[in-house]
């Protein structure tokens, strides 16, 4: 019988546990066999318990659309202070971080001619408005920013340029990386040429009349026009309707605008470590979302995760060595306000954060274990893998990045590790309307607590801890 | 082994058939060789054709949603009398019809306590509106009309009723009349009650925030109240804030009104018949569409299908004896305006309708076919089926309906068939923003076609005919 890698990493691990003396540990086996023993017993309470899914439910419930600077925002951080304090988290605390202030306001679309139709369209994150009689013109496609700079570079002056690029389906989630550039600089770049506005196909996966909405990006010397995401099935009517080599005129209205910047916070809570309490594994997640949906996915499923990820570590019989600690950023989605100001504040400790992870790839499957350690630490990380094998985990390289929010400590030398899951869903739902409970899987969540669980007790736990993190990442990924 | 029953039925269909002497017919064989030759040779030419699809995109992209009475409803009427034109049509025809004028308007639904959200609604078709500044009132929970007359009825009183029962996935359909009750008087029902307004989950099996309207109505002594639909999603939300105890208050603003009634037109075309031309087999589907989607599968797939099926008979070597004429009806959606006009109008000739189909469950698998004929032409509807068998049908009894238009026909005594589809994903998509070209396979549409085609062939050219249909129908489905 041809075992699995996972299985035989499995197999090995505890051969190497079990070979080592009890009650030490050594480059071979880096845990002790109780060390091995607790992580596993967390792992198997974590697979039968549903708090992370209750806190979910809660979450998308009673608060629901979090967006920076709206008004669920600051009852989002409310909500979190109450759930930490109420499942036993220490020091739970609030740290203000200062937010962009985004207000989506209407967004009409409407093809003219020559078949005039609606269009299910949503502002990109970061849109400006039209005039208030809106805007209407000839519609050109393009698919890649490349081409704008390709041919007679006229042709997109008092036009609305269309982006027709469709995002592919991958595991990986390697398809959002390469269809999201026209949705982040699409509409600097079509201004510079002249046009009046810019529309993209939705960068999603799905077949429903549900536009996905994201950030897009303006620098200071920007002409800043009108940003706007029509759904797939709306972009293939557009395409259709190009193809008849007839011109196409579409009218859009946007009524998007910036207020001040809001004051928001990041939300944290600890598990306190039982002899290094001053040094902290970080449990990272962020609490926004987009307005559009109620942030199930993305990133009330980390959010749910971590936190309950580390109250199972709270409720074990044995505490880890240093503190685990979970910390909700505030303002992921339009900028990284809150880890950036979290790196920031507390640059002063940063040698004291001895390991990060964070969640936001939503409650899906998950897949492998990535981890950013000095060489010497790896034998330790291929044990930690070991326990999540029978969950479906591999080991798939030392190139973890820590996420966009946990990154930040990552840049700044905290070794960190990147759980991947299954994305081939992720992204049908994803900054959409769709982004709602009834979307998550119970047992898939219930699996992600298992996995970071297991992770966070170990990196709490390990004596001589994960050291720092290499220079640079390699750059197999 | 053991065949499937809808094999064992086309090999004995092809028994019979080569059985009778050439050019003949009789009980037993009730068609000839020659003409189930015929037959198959035009399902095989369907199986490898896309007129049907590509009259679907056009009629999706060109003209989108035609509710009656909307701008949309007199573009279609133009685009199918220039389609039948273009495929060849004979007698190519538009036939007025009166039609109800109901505009949609605005909808906002929005949680207001315990938990502010916004939720995804639109109005039910026929509602009226709220007063200009909206209704706002705690929500009572029920789950069926029956629900209304027990315990206290003055529960109701000054509240939205949610209705909150779920429809059921089924391959046959039957989910959708067990939950469309609601829709339909539900508004009505609570009104008496001393209602407010009435909100109901989506008659629909998906989970995309996408509401499913549909028509609802009052009769003349019913006091009058809003009633919208809201998603999957949003009614699992407002379980949940309702599941926590506290009392939930709903805000509504609808502004949905009537207009005058609206001149529509049934389009009609027609394959003449070689030896009865005024003797006819009648296509149907219906050329209006719900506003929220471009009418893909309700009802643009039959559109496509039947002008498809009777373009490709219009085509083959040899024209049946009788003529094949398409209708393409007015206003199925909201009262079946188009059918009634067609039966008032044709009352004169309807002993020459000799029969009758209609499709109008989207263009998903054909799984069996059902007749309304006397016992002595069910041998006629055997063979018929038999050359389907291969595509998956099976016969299914006696006790076809016509369905919604054709019904009527059925009604005065036109002998009908219903070809049943897998109707598992129909009502996810039905009545929703996502009824959309993109969702429908192409191959399944030319199966489709395929079997009308055989059908209205073998009907049309069936010697002796169908006679008329039996007075009643069996209640067996």
């Amino acid at each position: 019988m041809r075992l699995p890698g996972h299985v035989i990493a499995f197999t090995l691990s505890l051969v190497a546990a079990s070979a080592a003396p009890a009650g030490t540990a050594n480059a071979a086996a880096p845990f002790t066999p109780e060390q091995l023993a607790q992580a596993r017993a967390i792992r198997e309470r974590a697979l039968g318990d549903d708090t992370g899914y209750e806190l979910l439910r809660s979450l998308t419930s009673r608060v629901g659309p979090r967006s920076a600077g709206s008004p669920g925002d600051p009852r989002a951080v409310a909500w979190a202070l109450e759930q930490l304090k109420e499942l036993g988290f220490q020091n739970v605390h609030s740290e203000p971080v200062t937010v962009p202030h985004w207000i989506r306001g209407e967004c009409d679309a409407q093809l003219v001619s020559p078949w005039p139709q609606p269009l299910a369209a949503a502002a990109l994150g970061g849109s400006v408005a039209t005039p208030e009689s809106g805007v209407e013109a000839e519609v050109v496609r393009a698919t890649t920013l490349d081409e704008l700079s390709q041919g007679d570079t006229t042709r997109f002056a008092g036009r609305i340029v269309f982006f027709a690029g469709r995002m592919e389906r991958t595991r990986d989630g390697s398809g959002y990386g390469r269809a999201v550039a026209v949705r982040g600089r699409g509409a600097a770049e079509a201004a510079k040429r002249g046009a009046l506005a810019v529309v993209i196909r939705s960068v999603g996966t799905d077949r429903n009349r549900l536009p996905h909405t994201g950030a897009m990006r303006f620098e200071a010397t920007d002409r800043k026009i009108p940003a706007v995401a029509i759904s797939n099935p709306d972009a293939d009517l557009l395409d259709d309707q190009l193809a008849a080599g007839q011109p196409v005129r579409m009218r859009l209205r946007v009524t998007s605008q910036w207020a001040d910047s809001a004051r928001s916070a990041n939300v944290i809570g600890e598990i306190p470590g039982r002899e290094r309490p001053r040094e902290v594994v970080v449990l990272g997640a962020h609490l926004d979302s987009w307005d559009l949906g109620t942030g199930a996915h993305d990133d009330g499923a980390g959010v749910a995760i971590m936190s309950a990820a580390a109250h199972l570590i709270g409720e074990a019989k044995l505490r880890p060595r240093r503190t685990i600690r979970v910390v909700l950023f505030a303002n992921e989605e339009f900028g990284l306000s809150g880890a950036r100001t979290y790196a920031r504040d507390h640059a002063g400790e940063v040698s004291q954060h001895v390991f990060g992870m964070e969640s936001d790839l939503g409650a899906f499957a998950p897949l492998g274990l990535r981890s950013h350690v000095l060489p010497d630490r790896l034998p330790a990380i291929r044990a930690m893998q070991g326990l999540l094998a029978p969950l479906g985990v591999e080991y798939r390289g030392n190139d973890a990045s820590g996420d966009a929010d946990v990154g930040q400590l990552g840049q700044l030398g905290v070794p960190v590790c990147d759980l991947d899951t299954d994305a081939s869903e992720y992204f049908d739902l994803h900054h959409t309307a769709n982004d709602t409970f009834d979307k998550v899987d119970p047992l898939l969540l219930r699996r992600n607590v298992a996995c970071y669980a297991v992770l966070a007790w170990l990196a709490a736990d390990l004596e001589g801890g994960l050291g720092r993190a290499p220079k640079g990442r390699e750059t197999g990924r």
